[in-house]
């Protein structure tokens, strides 16, 4: 699993750093997460293949996160897309990028299918074999949704060599990897622990921005492999999270060790500070795995 | 009179090309005129300055030309804008905006007023005392206007050692500047051409994109100092311009000629090219002076 960080900076696009948006590589899937101005100039730039999106999950409808979004639903119609493109969020959404496919007489002509979001509980939203994602109900000056991507526990893993050793036929491979006991070609009763191994632990990925400081989450992201939490603000700005619906590198920190997270990424930078650096350094007194998302950054999730 | 280009290629924007929006600054305002997605990060790159930027002409709701507006007119209000901003464009335009203000609650503090579009008859739009704006109405797939910047012929300009030497009034120079005779300090007669010339030509301006090739635009942009012509092919592409309603180069520069302007500005591009020079190339078996817009470029009009 992977995350590559398109923008992570509060508020306006600048020169050299973007609104919202990253992609998470999962179990073959390639979600884009949120969709600021000149989002898909920077899949361009990450070389990211606009053809492998197939869901896009926008938090909330602060321009910041959503407004290039129109765009790159247009780019995938002139590149002549004729797969299916889902897109998760909030209530209106639908309205805002039809409304302007409408005006442009610019229909797509792949199917273009909403899933617009109102309840303020948790809930799945999308599932397959191997990976579901939910909703994470924040806290903010608008409705809001963070987003949970889980894997699923895998099959066992056959140790290969072992299975030939107990002379097991190749068409019950897939039995063993279900975690049933076989007959071997010599007709005995093949214990599955003896030539399988556990599957790997499943990874979860937690996208919480953007949200006040919200000890509420904390349950529904317990033991996250990852956690991507905004920072807007350092402790001395703190004056201004509560107000704007925000938090601070340290809150986001606290939340962090309480929900028992292993790595902690920070984003969604204010650009009232000169380095990034300062929010590390802050979140650190409170919890100590953490990565600074930058634009461009891509962050494996291990 | 100056034009920065910020932006001039056809379609999606990409690493190192962007949409249509560029800034006319003609009599002390700075028009900018459509706004694809990045313009105010080519705004910022090109150093404009946000806050004098009164007036923004959308030509066509097609997204290369206007998904840059809805972040600008945001951004105007994160730098706490006080100042009017007078949006004029097709039909549509107000109902975009506006639905993406509300769906995100972030009205602007300051006055946002559109100027809807749907005549098919050239108007003037925008006029004070120095400058007047009018729709040039283009033949693309939906409602498009293209815009005429024109100055007013400005007051004579005051010969300031011939009034000194008639001996006249300093408060008399107004009406000099306005063309009047005065009568001198001496109780002389003095006739205006003697101590006045004749004020410098008005400069135009004409915006024509996006656009089929149209010789009912000509008497619109008859003699313009520049013109801006659209040209997204080549004649080797000639049977792709007609069905999309695009122009090639050589027609660009055939209307330029028929309109006897003084210089040609190409853009607009198909990104399909490895060298916008064919552009010119191609033109300039029809019409000499031309400029290739080019993203970033300033082009003095004089």
């Amino acid at each position: 699993m992977k995350v590559n960080i398109l923008g992570c900076y509060a508020a306006t696009p600048r020169s050299f750093t973007n609104p919202s948006s990253q992609v998470l590589e999962i179990k073959n899937h390639l979600f884009l997460i949120d969709c600021g101005e000149g989002t898909q100039v920077q899949l361009r730039k990450n070389k990211i293949k606009f053809s492998k999106i197939e869901h896009i999950f926008i938090s909330h409808l602060h321009g910041d996160h959503f407004y290039g979004l129109v765009g790159l639903v247009s780019t995938f119609r002139l590149l002549n897309r004729e797969k299916e493109l889902h897109i998760y969020g909030p209530k209106g959404i639908k309205e805002i990028i039809t409304l302007q496919l409408k005006l442009s007489k610019s229909w797509t002509n792949y199917p273009l299918i909403f899933h617009e979001l109102t309840s303020k509980e948790p809930q799945v939203i999308f599932e397959d074999l191997k990976v579901s994602v939910s909703t994470i109900p924040l806290k903010h000056r608008i409705y809001t949704n963070g987003f949970l991507f889980k894997e699923k526990t895998g099959d066992r893993k056959l140790l290969i060599n072992e299975a030939l050793k107990y002379n097991i036929d190749v068409t019950l491979y897939k039995s063993l990897k279900k975690g049933k006991d076989v007959i071997s070609e010599d007709g005995e009763l093949i214990p599955n622990a003896l030539v399988t191994a556990p599957p790997d632990d499943p990874l979860s990925y937690a996208y919480c921005s953007d949200t006040v400081y919200d000890p509420e989450i904390v349950p529904l992201i317990k033991e996250a492999t990852a956690l991507y939490h905004e920072s807007t603000f350092l402790e001395q700005q703190a004056e201004l999270a509560f107000p704007t619906k925000h938090s601070t590198a340290r809150q986001a920190a606290t939340i962090a060790r309480d929900a028992q997270v292993m790595l902690l990424i920070l984003g969604h930078y204010s650009t009232r500070y000169p380095d990034i650096q300062l929010f590390k350094t802050e979140a650190e007194s409170i919890f100590q795995n953490i990565i600074l998302a930058d634009d461009g950054k891509e962050i494996s999730v291990k």
